[in-house]
């Protein structure tokens, strides 16, 4: 007999009222990562630690969930999809299609500061192409993120940078150390939040005039992408890291124009910088219109020495990662999600136990029919029956008193409009059908 | 750069062959949960130490993945989904609906030693009614699951029992300490292995003639389910427990017959005894015909004291847990599943590079029209791209080269008879739409 206690701090139960709409959400966004072709994957909650450990940073190790099991060897709960995957690619190479299309969706683990917001196992639902350098492949990454954003009902913004633009930002501008490198692309990151002005002061601070003078010619270029584009690509028209990112981009517009996308989908923004190192070519991140104050609900870029980084094979890759409970919150706030505390449509409501069996056949029928359907396990009150389907949102209650038994009928209460019908009993099914094929 | 090192033993990763029937079935079962009205319910991998201890008998302390967490927590992963579902109903109380019927689908984590079939991390698929004692509830976890295994194509047969008549047996037997009560269910459970005579003799060896000639009277019972319950009736009329277990199982079968159930899906079978101490009221298994030495891929039972024992309210519950693995290899066995490696139906040839846009967007129409395709990412030798196709299984390969694309036609080829076809590009959706209609 222990005292009772709650869930860990950090965790949460997710009960109908979050599960429902969130299991439609990532329905939607499986079927639009399976009509590009990506296939699923499962990998375990716990891996090697050796296999997670400094993949992350300092911070990582830190905040990571690792322990010795009972035979004593030391593991650690998944951090994120994308070192998993790295060593899925390496262990059953022999057994993948090359370019290995795959998506995957899944609770990770991180140790941080219970906050707002902030929980310690989250789920990602990832999308990631291994094996293919093509600028195809990079755009069909920015495709599927926005066609997931566009089947969940949210108008999104995808903003679009290359690394390798950075990189020769980087290089002109004289920084070598990988630190300084890594400091100049955090103060482009920050432009959104703090503005340019100030991301300005903060790069002449630590890297100097000549950086800041670039930095402002950089940001400084405006219109739409494709032209955005060929500014930039003038302004440093020496620098093979440019061009090739350049090169990378318009192509990828190009891409994406074919495929109907517009700039009020998918815009270059040479403000994205993204802060893992990692990236080596395109990189993103998406908002959604309405709620762009919740950051980001979708980010990834090419990464092409990572899987090679974990010990893997020599493989490029690019990937995109949706934040689901970021996303959830955002769909929520938009009024995207539709509330539901049940699936189940009828009720059928108890006066007799001596009449359960009758009650019994009459919802198998209905879910036969396709119809969820729930009985009341006890007789009681009418008030109280109609009040569970009330609650619980059930649109349709089914009355059988015992003169109703005899007659063969059954009365259909909508719980919206209140009104009832009778019908006979072997036409319930189609009637509700009509009923709720109506209402939908 | 580390060393590439695979999974821990015991536990799996899942590819796109695994997954995708996978996923396939447990969307039938979830189907067939909600169709009778339960809900879906997520709880956390981690909980606190303190909840999951002692639940489990020894051996669950010993197999049980605890640690400390960063906090000097102690927490331990998941074991089951029974004791997170008491500390649910424990904690949301006032947020749950009465009775609460919620199903959950997730990994459980044991540290058994790995061998053949036997992993670490393993899925659990429940459903379970917290709050109510009517037969009722009893009739539908025995309906809901017969429903999904034939949801899944599989004939089942369930097999049930009443602890209550356990109970009156051991009573009548003189058997006192729980320790001999649950030896001699053991033995009982034994029946279907060893057979009847072993069983009897382990009986005798253990508990004495008294017990092995009640257990003799008590197998030997024949017949249909309802005149076997009516025989075990006569056998021990003036047993409380007995009288309650027969009417309980009694109005179950009647339930069961009402909604349309045979004696060739469920059965009374007195040798069902379940290993777990907590069971109060009916208990079964579930076996696949044509894979019964798979054991039980589905089993449960009453357990009214469990939630109150756990620290909770006082709340009797009944439920139904799918060994989703155990399940997997049943139906793959029985040949069942539908064998997939991949969800594309198109795969769109590559030709010529500057052709990609024009690739790009038929794949991104046939894609709006509800079919999955791929473009093969860099031009190639038609050979190469044809064997991808055979590989992952793609029905359709879309031919266009440069002749083609003037004309405004293309080609069609299915990989399952080789026979092709030329249609005008913008017919191309409607085409394939009905080729996929008529394979299907």
């Amino acid at each position: 007999m222990s005292t009772p206690q709650g869930s860990l701090s950090g965790f949460r139960d997710m009960l109908a009222e979050q599960m429902i709409p969130r299991q439609a959400m990532l329905e939607k966004i499986r079927a639009v990562y399976e009509s590009y072709g990506f296939v699923p994957l499962k990998t375990p909650a716990l891996e090697r630690f050796s296999i997670l450990s400094g993949k992350y940073g300092e911070e990582g190790d830190k905040l990571m969930y690792k322990f010795e099991d009972q035979g004593g060897r030391e593991v650690a709960l998944r951090y994120d999809h994308t070192v998993p995957l790295a060593r899925v690619v390496t262990q059953h190479r022999d057994k993948l299609p090359m370019p290995y299309k795959r998506y995957t969706v899944g609770e990770v683990w991180r140790g941080e500061r219970p906050q707002a917001g902030r929980y310690r196992e989250f789920t990602q639902f990832d999308a990631d192409i291994v094996g293919s350098q093509s600028s195809m492949a990079d755009a069909e990454i920015i495709a599927v993120t926005s066609d997931s954003m566009a089947a969940l009902g949210a108008d999104s913004l995808i903003r679009v940078n290359n690394r390798r633009i950075l990189d020769a930002l980087v290089e002109a501008a004289g920084i070598t150390s990988p630190k300084d490198a890594h400091l100049f692309m955090a103060a482009i990151d920050k432009v959104e939040k703090i503005g340019a002005q100030k991301a300005l002061e903060e790069i002449s601070t630590e890297h100097g005039q000549k950086a800041v003078a670039l930095a402002a010619d950089y940001l400084g270029v405006q219109g739409e992408s494709m032209n955005k584009l060929h500014a930039l690509a003038r302004l440093m028209s020496e620098s093979e890291a440019m061009n090739e990112g350049i090169e990378n981009l318009k192509t990828v517009f190009e891409l994406l124009g074919a495929a109907g996308y517009s700039e009020n989908q998918v815009v270059f923004d040479q403000a994205i910088a993204r802060g893992l190192d990692y990236y080596t070519g395109i990189i993103f991140e998406t908002s959604l219109k309405g709620a762009e104050g919740l950051g980001s609900v979708c980010s990834g870029g090419r990464y092409d020495n990572l899987v090679k980084d974990l010990g893997g094979p020599d493989l490029p890759a690019v990937g995109t990662s949706i934040g689901v409970d970021r996303l959830f919150d955002g769909l929520q706030l938009l009024g995207h999600l539709k509330p539901a505390r049940t699936n189940t449509q009828v009720l059928v409501a108890n006066f007799d136990s001596n009449s359960v069996p009758e009650y019994v056949q009459i919802a198998t029928k209905l879910r036969r029919a396709g119809i969820p359907s729930e009985v009341y396990y006890e007789p009681a009150k009418l008030g109280k029956q109609v009040g569970l389907a009330d609650k619980l949102g059930i649109p349709y209650v089914v009355l059988i008193g015992s003169d109703e038994l005899d007659k063969g009928v059954a009365t259909i209460r909508s719980m919206d409009s209140g009104q009832q019908v009778e019908v006979p009993v072997p036409e319930l099914a189609e009637n509700l059908q009509q009923m709720l094929a109506a209402a939908s």
